[in-house]
């Protein structure tokens, strides 16, 4: 079973919280059969904290995580924060196929929906 | 004359903002005729600072400037501090369209970005 957890920086602000996990409800419900769970997880300020979101994850049947980081661009969070926590994860998790999908800055559409905001 | 100003938050790390300057030729490019220029600044860390670079397009003939928060969330920057810099800027360009453009993480392809990342 196939899940996806959206990585997001978390904030002191609740309601920027609550806009990544009403983002995860859309995705959730686009994914489709293609994840049989998505869920979010927070860096710091926030809960779950990712290892968390990694165990409910795999407490649930997933045997296969795909963490997707919610950042736009490749700072030290997405290139040695995360990257560091999912190797501790991967250690507790044997069996358990733990990816890290690129970044959502390197998202080919940014610059389409970019336009169209503009636009309005 | 329109113009497209990307505000980024600026990093301590010159790869990040090097990120954004790419992504803005990217955006240059697509933009085609839509806008005559299309610039970046940055609100913190780097430079041009935001002022800066409204001057800069409306220094070249810029009578629109449309300001797209290159932000994922609607923390305390895109709810308070862009809006508060644009409003000083508005007193210095009288005559000038200043527009704040909604922020990234309000693209409603992002979803869509985010399904097509995880599958890589």
């Amino acid at each position: 079973m196939r899940a996806l957890l959206v990585v997001a920086h978390g904030s002191r602000r609740s309601v920027s919280n609550d806009e990544v996990r009403q983002l995860t409800n859309e995705l959730r419900v686009a994914a489709g059969q293609e994840f049989a769970k998505v869920e979010c997880a927070f860096l710091e300020l926030a809960e779950p904290s990712i290892p968390d979101g990694i165990s409910c994850c795999v407490s649930e049947g997933a045997t296969e995580v795909v963490i997707l980081p919610y950042f736009l661009s490749a700072g030290r969070h997405v290139a040695k924060d995360i990257p560091e926590i999912v190797a501790s994860a991967r250690d507790e998790h044997p069996g358990v196929t733990l990816r890290i999908a690129p970044y959502l800055g390197q998202a080919k559409a940014l610059v389409a929906s970019m336009l169209e905001l503009s636009a309005k």
